[in-house]
């Protein structure tokens, strides 16, 4: 499972604090703990808008490789920001641009700097028309983007579809529908990775980490190999690396007992 | 999810002991508890032998008659006490009987009881070539199990097919296959249910109950709709219900909530 670790993110409250207040500790220390907690990228998203954007993600970049030794996921909107982040990235590991969609502005905007960079890239299955609805819709959105990232340039594998995930409190086949549109996808791309945030789903329900954790593993079952999530949640990372070893992609359970050792599954 | 209620079994000590003593108070409290924390079925287990065993199932079965409205699992591979407890058996609602499976002798002697009687029963995908080794022979044979019991004249959904789960620790793959398996069998006979006994998968490996009930979120994924398990496990019940509603299968998440309101979802 490929963690993309979400808490370097400026819509949080204490991160833009940290970020008006130029604090360099508390970024530092929100990396490691990330890396350590085993995530694969750290995301990156300043949150806030314009030049002041371009100069933060700058910030936020060199900030993350100076403390830890992880491929960084820009996310950002601003083609701006994301062609400074690129500038200032000196890591070996390929980089991450979150995201990019079907949306004719955003397409035009940020394929040319993920061509030309040899980054991979979260693509959302969204286009002009708004949030796909049905799960026919949400599957046909996903495959135009991934066939207009393909016809690009890009390989499959360094496409993470996020197939977008709506709350199930407002539709019971919320759920459903993204399983169904994994397996779908996989069946017709089987390199491409799938990834997503989960908390959507459990929007306006309570026991939120319950559902939000649970759902993780319902789509791992179906094929999603990376999470865009907190990885100093212990009960969630618990969760995928048990499904990672049930689903057999851990070899001898290395992974799980490893974990077990050092006291992070929780029993 | 259909629960069947695994804990009077005369295989645990203290059940033992109470089958031993004719300690009804212990089997009555197992009962409520069980149907209480959401049991559908309460499985009766007497664990002895020879006409005690019959004896035994008998006392077992009119004790949770007194106690609970709940259909009665009859477990054993015991025709004279299947036969018993068919006779002492007075609700209205199907019993079921676990188990069956393809070998020559427990077929001749099941089958007709099962047959005659209109019960459910766990169908384990065993013959007397012993366990399912590859995923493609666990298929063969559940599927040959499956057709034999059509012939006879029981209708897929008086089917719980249990596809017989192996430790992970010895085969990285026996998730997978378990899933793989349900599957494709679940295609062939859509009417049929499938049900397993978790604890096997985590077998010789640590946080043994994170392992059972992850493993039982993947298995629900693939169309497992029952489960042999102990209820009174609140952390697997709270992520059954989850998977439920998440799988689109609890309309309005009404089971959710009610389960949240009742402080069954631990957060």
């Amino acid at each position: 499972m490929i963690i993309i670790g979400e808490l370097i993110n400026g819509t949080r409250k204490a991160v833009k604090q940290a970020i008006a207040d130029k604090n360099s500790d508390f970024i530092v220390n929100l990396a490691i703990a990330q890396a350590k907690a085993g995530a694969d990228y750290i995301d990156c998203n300043p949150g806030t808008t314009g030049e002041a954007e371009v100069c933060d993600m700058e910030w936020l970049v060199r900030l993350v490789q100076s403390a830890v030794d992880k491929p960084v996921a820009f996310d950002s909107p601003n083609p701006l920001a994301l062609q400074r982040a690129f500038e200032v990235y000196e890591g070996s590991a390929t980089p991450m641009v979150n995201s990019i969609t079907l949306e004719a502005q955003r397409l035009a905007d940020t394929l040319p700097l993920i061509v030309s960079s040899g980054a991979s890239c979260v693509a959302l299955a969204l286009s002009d028309e708004g949030m796909p609805g049905q799960s026919g819709q949400r599957e046909q959105t996903a495959c135009r983007l991934i066939d207009t990232l393909l016809e690009a340039g890009l390989t499959q594998s360094r496409i993470f579809l996020d197939p977008i995930i709506a709350p199930l409190g407002t539709d019971i086949n919320a759920g459903r529908q993204v399983i169904e549109a994994i397996t779908a996808i996989k069946e017709r791309y089987p390199e491409v990775h799938f990834t997503a945030g989960m908390s959507n789903i459990s929007f306006g329900l309570p026991a939120r980490r319950l559902l939000n954790r649970v759902f993780m593993t319902l789509c791992m079952g179906a094929g999603l190999d990376s999470a865009i999530c907190d990885p100093l949640n212990a009960d969630l990372m618990a969760e995928i690396i048990a499904a990672d070893a049930l689903l057999g992609r851990d070899e001898w359970c290395m992974n799980y007992l490893t974990a077990f050792r050092a006291g992070k599954l929780g029993e």
